[in-house]
C-alpha cells in the first residue's frame, strides 16, 4: 500500500503517528485506535486523580501564533494530565519582533530538548511546513490551521459518534453551516469517510459551501429540512463572522431562519439523533437555546473527550517519536 | 439549627465546606477549623519541601475578570504546593470575546473536569452565581467581587490575629480607613464577630463609612486617637483610590494627617499591639514607614499566611467536594 | 585570599554559590564546578526523562521587568526540569502599577516563601541591589542587567568552548562585534581570564569598543581579518540594533562588509575554529547564512547548553542557600 506524501510525513516507517496534522490521508486502522486510546483517557477525566505519567519529562510547547483560549487550554490540560512540563509561547510576543526568522526561533526551541509542538497559526500548511523542517525528534500536533484542517477537533467528534451511536458504517451524518470557512469540515469528511461511514450530508447556502464538495463523496444540500431527514448525528458548524467577508451573507438572523438548528428542523431528523458543536455555540444565530440544552445535545461531552483525543494524539505521537530515537540510536 | 442561604450554598449536608464564597454566615466551628488547618499550612511553607499530595491530580483554573497579579500569585503558589494542575485563564482575552456567555465559557471550563475555580471579578456576587449555577462538582472560592467580599483576606487576617493573639473574645480590634470601599471589610466584621470578638472599631472619615455600619454590631469613631484607644489589633486598610470618587475625599496628605498610622497614634494602643495591613502599602498615605516596618507590623507575615489560608480553604474545599461526589455515586 | 565586593555577595561564607549575578570576582575553582556540573546536566537534556529532583517544593519566580521569551523559557525550563514550581511574573503589569515599591514587590515576594528570583532588568545592577536588600533567604539569579553582566550566557560559552575545545590555557578566542552595548561581553572577558585563557580577542569598529577595553588585559583589534587570525573560537556578538544609536553605525550592510562573519574571514581563523553566537541571529548583518549553519557552528547545540547552565547556577545556589538556612538554624 502507498501512502499519500502527507500519511508519510505524519507516520513512522512502522506505520505509528509521530506527528498529527490532517486526518487526510491517515488509515482507518490508525483512526480506529486513536478512538479507543482515547476512550481509555475519558476513563481518566472521571478520575479523583486525573493524571498518567505517559509524557513525565517531556517538554510540550504550546506554539499559538494565533490566539485561541480555549483551544489552548484543552491542550494544556491533555498535557499536565499526561505529566509533561509545558511551556505556553504567544509567538507574537517572542524572539521573532528581534528580527529572527520563524525558522530559526523553531530550531531554537527545538535545541531546548523540546519534545513536542502544538502549533496554531492563522496560515493553511504552517503545521506541514514546521514537521518537514523540524523533524526528526520534534513531534508535532497541528491545532488549527487556516481553513485547512483541525484534526483533533475532528477526532473528537468521532469519538463522540462512536462512544454514543456506535460503527459508523450505517450511520447517516449532516454537517451543517459554514463548510467554506470551516477548519473542521474537511478533516470531518476525511475521517466519516476513512471510518466507513457512506452517508454524509453538507448542508449549508451556495455561497458557503466549497467548490469542490461535490469531490468529496458527500451530497450537498441547501435546503435544510431535505437534509436532515432521518439522519442520526447533526454536527453544526461554528459560523466563523470573523473570518467571513459580508458578501457571503445578507445577516445573522435571515441566516439563523434558514440554516439555525430549531427543534422543528430536529424533527426531521431520526428521534434519537444527537446534536454535536464545537462551540462556543452563537446562541440564536446557529442553533437555538433548546435543542444546544437539550437531552439529544452532546455539546458539553465533547469539550472532555476533547481532552481524552489530545491526550490520546499526544501520547501516541510521543511514543512515535520514541520508536524513531530509539532506531536511530541502534543504527 | 438553620443556616443561612449563604451558609446552604457553601456548606454540604454534613455541614464541610464545598464553596468559600464570603465568612458571612459560617459556623464558628467551621471557621476555627480554617484556621487550625492553615496553621498546618504555616508550617509546610518552611520546609525544605513545601509542598503536599493534596490535590494532586485536580485541575484548579484561576479565573480572573479583573487583573490582581498579586492575589493570582498567591492562589497559584498556594494550588502548586497542594501539587494541583493550575490553569490561569485571563477572561478578557478568552472565548466571551467570541461572544460565548459566561455562563457558557463556565459549562465548557467545568465540562473540562475542573475542579475549582478562583474567581475574582469586579462585579459583587459574581462568585455566588457561578457557584449557584455551576455546582455541583466543581468548588469555587471566591478571589474578592467588587465591594462585596474578599474571604481569604479576611480570615488570613484572623489567622495573623490567632497566632499572635490567641483567643478573640478579650480582644479590641479596630479596622481603620476606607470602610465603604473595602472589599474585605465586611468579611472581617463578620469573621471577628462570628470568633467572639466583642469589641470591634471601624475608624474613618464619615464619607468612608457604609450607611449600615450601626447594624453590624461595631463601635463606629471618626477620631482615630480614641478609636485606637488599648486596641490589641489595628487593621489597616487599603486606600482603594482607583476605586473612589474624589468628591469623598479631598487628598491624599489630608487623609494621612487624620488617619494615617504613625508612631504617636500607634501609642495609643497597648504597648504590645499588633498592625495589619493587607498590602500593597502605600507608604505615608494610610501608613507611616516606621510603622510598618516596626517591630509592631506584621504586614510581611500576613503573605504567608495568606498562602497557608488558601491551601487550607481550598484543601477543605476539594474534600468537601469529593464526599459530595461520593454520595452522589453510592445513590 | 581577600574576595571582591561581589563575590562576596554572591558566596557563602564556605565559599559555596548563593546568587549568581556576575562573573567578575568569582574564583576559578566555582567557575570549574559550574560547568562541571552543567555538563552532567547536558546528560539529562538527552534522556528520556528529563527531570531530577533537585529543586522539588521549591518555589522559583520569573521577574522579568524587560521582555525576553527566549531568555525567560529557558530559565522556565531549566527550573521545570529541577522539579521546582515556577511562576512567571511580568513587573510591569502587576503590584507597581499600584503604587507601591520594588523593594515591597520584592519583600511581599520573599514573604510567599519564594526561594529564587531569576532577574532580568533593564538598568544596570539591578539585581545586585535585590540581593543585597532580599537576602537571606533567597538566591537572585541574574538573567542579564542593562549593558552590565548576563552571566548564564557567557558561562554556557565557557561550556560550549569547554566541551569542545577542552582546556582554555593554549586557546586563542575572538569576541566579534558590538563590544560596547553587549551585556555578555564584559562576563566573557572575565570568565575567560578566570579560567586561564590567555589570548583574548576583542574585534570591532572603535566606536563599538569600550573605552576601558585596554585594561582587560585583552588585544583590541579593529581590522577583523588580523583578529581572527589562527584563533580556536570566534564569539560573534548580536548587533543589539534595539539598543543602539544611528550615531555609532552608519548602516548594516555597512556594517557586515567590515564585520560580518563570512566564509572568507573564517578561513583566517584555525581549519577547527568553532562559531558561537548567542541568537537570535541576524542572518547577513553579522553573520552568512552559510557560517551559521556550516560544520563548524555550534549556534544550535549552545541553546540546550544553556538550559544545562541554568539548571547547574540554579542548583548551586540553591545548596548553597540551604547551608546557610541550616547554619542559621543551628545557630
Amino acid at each position: 500500500m502507498t501512502l499519500s506524501p502527507s500519511a508519510q510525513l505524519q507516520l513512522t516507517e512502522s506505520g505509528e503517528l509521530r506527528h498529527f496534522l490532517t486526518v487526510d490521508g491517515l488509515p482507518r486502522p490508525l483512526l480506529e485506535r486513536i478512538i479507543d486510546t482515547a476512550n481509555s483517557f475519558v476513563v481518566v477525566g472521571n478520575q479523583e486523580v486525573k493524571k498518567v505519567p505517559l509524557l513525565r519529562g517531556k517538554t510540550v510547547v504550546n506554539l499559538f501564533f494565533e490566539n485561541s483560549t480555549r483551544t489552548r487550554s484543552t491542550f494544556e490540560l491533555a498535557a499536565k494530565r499526561l505529566s509533561a512540563d509545558v511551556l505556553n509561547l504567544d509567538i507574537k510576543t517572542s524572539a521573532t519582533s528581534k528580527g529572527e526568522s520563524l525558522l530559526d526561533t523553531l530550531r531554537n526551541l527545538r535545541a531546548m530538548h523540546s519534545d513536542m509542538f502544538v502549533v496554531r497559526h492563522s496560515q493553511s500548511g504552517a503545521p506541514h511546513f514546521i514537521a518537514e523542517q523540524v523533524t526528526p525528534n520534534v513531534a508535532i500536533i497541528n491545532a488549527g490551521d487556516g481553513r485547512h484542517a483541525h484534526p483533533t477537533q475532528a477526532m473528537l467528534d468521532m469519538l463522540t459518534i462512536h462512544r454514543h451511536k456506535g460503527a459508523f458504517d450505517q450511520l447517516k451524518v449532516a454537517i451543517v453551516g459554514d463548510i467554506l470557512h470551516s477548519r473542521v469540515a474537511r478533516d470531518q469528511v476525511h475521517a466519516l469517510a476513512t471510518l466507513g461511514c457512506k452517508d454524509i450530508r453538507l448542508i449549508g447556502p451556495n455561497t458557503l459551501l466549497p467548490a469542490e464538495a461535490a469531490s468529496l463523496g458527500v451530497t450537498v444540500y441547501t435546503d435544510m429540512d431535505m437534509g436532515l431527514e432521518e439522519v442520526d448525528v447533526i454536527i453544526m458548524l461554528r459560523l466563523q463572522t470573523e473570518r467571513m467577508d459580508s458578501a457571503f451573507l445578507p445577516s445573522a438572523s435571515e441566516y439563523y431562519q434558514v440554516y439555525g438548528l430549531n427543534r422543528q428542523r430536529l424533527a426531521k431528523a431520526k428521534p434519537d439523533a444527537i446534536v454535536m458543536h464545537p462551540g462556543p455555540i452563537n446562541r440564536g444565530i446557529e442553533i437555538e437555546s433548546e435543542v444546544a440544552d437539550g437531552s439529544q445535545s452532546l455539546i458539553l461531552d465533547q469539550v472532555g473527550y476533547g481532552i481524552a483525543i489530545r491526550m490520546a494524539v499526544m501520547s501516541m505521537a510521543m511514543s512515535g517519536q520514541m520508536q524513531e530515537r530509539q532506531a536511530a540510536e541502534v543504527i
